[in-house]
């Protein structure tokens, strides 16, 4: 059978997501306690390759057994043997065509950052500590031209090697709390760092490196040296994967 | 000349704060960096020795050199080459006679635990996840029992030794946010886990399994194996050293 799993980690302490030797990552800590108790080698399936040091507050994963283990028991019982930087958050059983990765209709992110000038010890790792003041109403008119269907090749890391690289983003926000700004976006998929390097694009409007007109057309001719700043991992959260057929737009 | 900076630290990845060999600690980390910039060995003197993941916002240490760095440039050099979880965030000249532990006239620690039941990956290192509620009405009554001045040698872990026992809790007091509780305590000085095992008073009365009356007869006889709950170093937080003459109540 095929368990679905949703999971939480604070990515601080983990190499990303997925598994390599000697280093600790969030499949292979999971991986190592799940077949531990299902008493053989599960392989688990991410819907996202989280990079080192980002976070999840709901990430997705399925895998097979064909031991049984009482759904509503499961999480419970592999929480007490993992480590205090990952809990599982909900655990179901879903059809066999089931796959966590190729059937999510879309994912959402957030971007947390700190306006204040003040150096956080306590939340370095969790929000990043930009430290500067930034207009929100100017950051909503960047992110206007991020949504919709775009080709966004010029906003992957240089390396990648990914055939179709058009993708819709249904919706971007701005928020703030105290001196805490987070930027939340939802969309069909994302490319390699593509939120990241995003948040780069929205550090350099604030601070007056990128004009929002050369923004179109460099992001209509895909030109990667133009997009070259990538935000640091500590401030992203995969918040949400849906595999719901449609996209509604939700008010946050 | 003398130095004395006050640090802040996020202890969750640190081994505590006195320097050992072969583990990270606060003071090795901070020596590191100090002793590059001063270009001699510097020994750092720290008011408190807080425990392996318990946090700081306010440790304060002493350093002698005969160099003179220009003291409003300090922190901000020193940072740069520190690690993002701890931080220098003031820096002064002080007497020679000025001795960081030695001359504190009163400490403040906080401790901060959860009520929810859902387990907050990113917060498991900084609040404990203690998952229950409580009542802060009966968990001031205890706490009035340890106000004043007190033999606490019930309350000092086994296998410390330490002659003078005796220490003033000048202040406790308990607030609630969302679900996180803070007990703020202020006192001459704090035995070794005195405040994690307070903390494990608390628990234990919440919990139905100790009684006021027995706190009160056991802190005066200094039952140490009555008092065998220690809580959890994440929610620890060292708030401020003071080395007025007179601690003044503050509202908080």
């Amino acid at each position: 059978m095929r368990y679905k799993c949703t999971c939480a980690y604070d990515g601080r302490n983990f190499s990303g997501w997925q598994k390599q030797p000697t280093v600790r990552t969030v499949q292979g800590v999971i991986e190592e306690v799940l077949s531990k108790l299902f008493d053989s080698c599960i392989v688990i399936h991410g819907a996202s390759r989280t990079d080192s040091g980002v976070h999840a507050l709901a990430q997705v994963f399925h895998f097979d057994s064909d031991k049984e283990i009482p759904i509503g028991k499961l999480s419970m019982i592999v929480n007490r043997h993992l480590p205090d930087d990952v809990r599982i958050v909900n655990a179901e059983f879903v059809d066999d065509a089931f796959h966590s990765r190729f059937d999510t209709s879309f994912k959402t992110y957030e971007y947390k950052f700190s306006t204040d000038a003040s150096f956080d010890v306590m939340h370095s790792h969790a929000i990043y500590q930009y430290g500067k003041e930034v207009d929100l109403e100017t950051l909503s008119e960047v992110a206007n031209l991020f949504i919709g269907t775009h080709d966004f090749k010029g906003l992957m890391a240089s390396g990648s090697c990914i055939e179709n690289t058009v993708r819709t983003m249904f919706d971007i926000k701005f928020s703030k709390s105290a001196s805490t700004v987070t930027m939340r976006v939802s969309g069909s998929g994302f490319l390699y760092n593509m939120v990241r390097i995003m948040m780069g694009v929205y550090f350099d409007v604030a601070e007056g490196r990128k004009k929002l007109a050369d923004i179109d057309s460099e992001l209509i001719s895909g030109n990667r040296n133009f997009f070259n700043r990538t935000a640091p991992a500590c401030g992203l959260y995969l918040q949400e994967v849906s595999y719901e057929k449609f996209y509604k737009i939700i008010d946050f």
